[in-house]
């Protein structure tokens, strides 16, 4: 682990332009510097404050108030920012992409970023659309650290007309920052997200909005007993609201396909609990624990409950440092 | 912090019978000897390699095959199996229980529990139906540890002819456990934790039943890309499917009632998604980021991520010690 690149060697690239500096903004520049894998950071963000930020945490060796003065001279262009304004952020960076240069996003939604950003790009300039399966629930330029896509998948979906050299160069990127690289169609992608990702994101919020309304249990009732599994909803509920309203509006179809779904499983499961049917309710259970059991030995989870966690009395103290 | 109480001090209780040594029951072992709560502890488990593992571990003084031998001349007998096993459990151990002694639970569900149980109660006998909010996604002997019940809180739901000291003396036995106590009628709890841990243990197994089961989607992928979210429905949809089975049967109309309400407003937010209501999204998803704070405010969760606890490289090599 070195925190530049060696005299010796050229970085990837030479200049990166971080076109917001949120989580995965700021989590990128960590990893890019963890690693030297550019010559200079730049950014942009929208607010003046996330800008000094940005400047006092070293994250950008400059920041820029327009994506477009951001985007000049660039050789890697990272939009990170919610997939609603994408679109208007590579119109207004046209001009000031430079050819050879390979812009790419972050966004949960693949399909729209797609089809909405690829009128703005010039010819020359290598469009590859991309997402890093990570996050947490917090949000903001203090939020990020390095090894956030550590051992993550990064999906990227070329358009057809993406240039393979390009492609290469950023699976390169993404692999040097932590991340496996798989690519598919942005089709195929935004499928499989709306059941591992959009989904489970949208019940997480509609449970949270369900214990919020009830006449018989109070606000605080649900607040101090949230340690039977609903607080646990809540965390995945707290990540920001804007990219998360950008995901439903930007991958409608899969999404409503994916809840019709659900919701006919979770109809029959309500018909078990109603007559009884406990066997019906054990295998499915066992079922879900098989799930589990892959998910831990493909590296993607660890098998450490939260609440050993707070045993340790790792406090939000140690976040920091 | 000792792990025995002091000579000059009495324990709590002269004798202590663990009825089943699963997560709760070897958690609660190690919370009463961590304060000297009992002056000595046994247990039953029904299966020969629990009860090997709890005399290993020093759980327990005394393992019994049978309930009925644990319960004999205990002061205090807590239930800490299925609760589709108690009132069989009761009925078994009746001869044995000492008057004066006070017969508790652990079981998520109470009102099921206070009904199936109180025939098996001899007079001279506390019974006082308990249930500690805690837990993790792990099960058995092995899986317990002392702080599981810090700051966590533990509900009792005595029943009408229930002892006002017997009440007062289990709720300092919890207390010392770590807890905070709460008192409330069976039925009360029943309608809670059926918002605050029922319904999202269903909903957890069936968006992991329903991702099992597409066509256009592999389980593989759904692995591979299940740090989207999924997975940490799936470490909620890891816990005992004994234990959740029994839950579901034995709390039915107030499991019922909250999935109904809970179909409802995914209903409406399915609406709101389908005709672009970005409006009705973003609110509904600020509201649901401020019970999450009310609920790290309330020490019922840390704000730490475990995204951040990966980053720090805390593997499971780490459980034990």
């Amino acid at each position: 682990m070195t925190s530049t690149s060696s005299p010796d060697q050229k970085p990837l690239f030479d200049r990166v332009a971080l076109i917001g500096i949120g989580l995965i903004g700021s989590s990128l520049s960590h990893a890019i510097r963890r690693r030297g894998l550019a010559g200079t950071i730049v950014g942009h963000a929208r607010s003046a404050e996330t800008r000094a930020t940005a400047k006092r945490l070293g994250l950008v060796a400059e920041v820029y108030a327009t994506a477009a003065e951001a985007a000049k001279a660039a050789d890697l262009i990272i939009l990170c920012a919610p997939v609603g304004v994408c679109a208007d952020l590579t119109r207004e960076m046209t001009q000031n992409l430079k050819p050879g240069a390979i812009l790419t996003d972050v966004g949960s939604v693949k399909g729209a970023i797609a089809r909405d950003c690829a009128p703005y790009i010039p010819a020359g300039v290598h469009f590859i659309p991309g997402h890093p399966i990570a996050g947490t629930e917090h949000s903001g330029p203090e939020a990020g650290f390095a090894t956030l896509f550590d051992g993550r998948w990064c999906i990227l979906t070329p358009v057809p007309d993406s240039d393979t050299a390009a492609i290469e160069k950023l699976r390169s990127f993404w692999e040097q920052c932590g991340s496996n690289v798989d690519v598919m169609t942005p089709d195929h992608h935004d499928l499989v997200l709306a059941i591992t990702s959009h989904v489970p994101h949208l019940i997480a919020y509609n449970i949270v909005n369900t214990a919020a309304h009830l006449e018989r249990v109070t606000d605080s009732e649900v607040i101090k007993f949230s340690a039977g599994g609903f607080r646990d909803f809540t965390r995945i509920a707290a990540s920001d609201p804007t990219m998360w309203r950008d995901v439903f509006l930007n991958n409608k179809d899969a999404v409503l396909e994916m809840l019709g779904r659900f919701s006919e499983d979770l109809t029959m499961l309500q018909r078990a609990i109603r007559f009884g049917d406990g066997d019906t309710l054990f295998q499915l259970f066992t079922d879900a624990r098989a799930v589990r059991r892959d998910i831990i030995q493909a590296g993607q989870d660890t098998g450490v409950s939260a609440e050993f966690y707070k045993a340790r009395s790792l406090s939000p103290d140690h976040k920091k440092g």
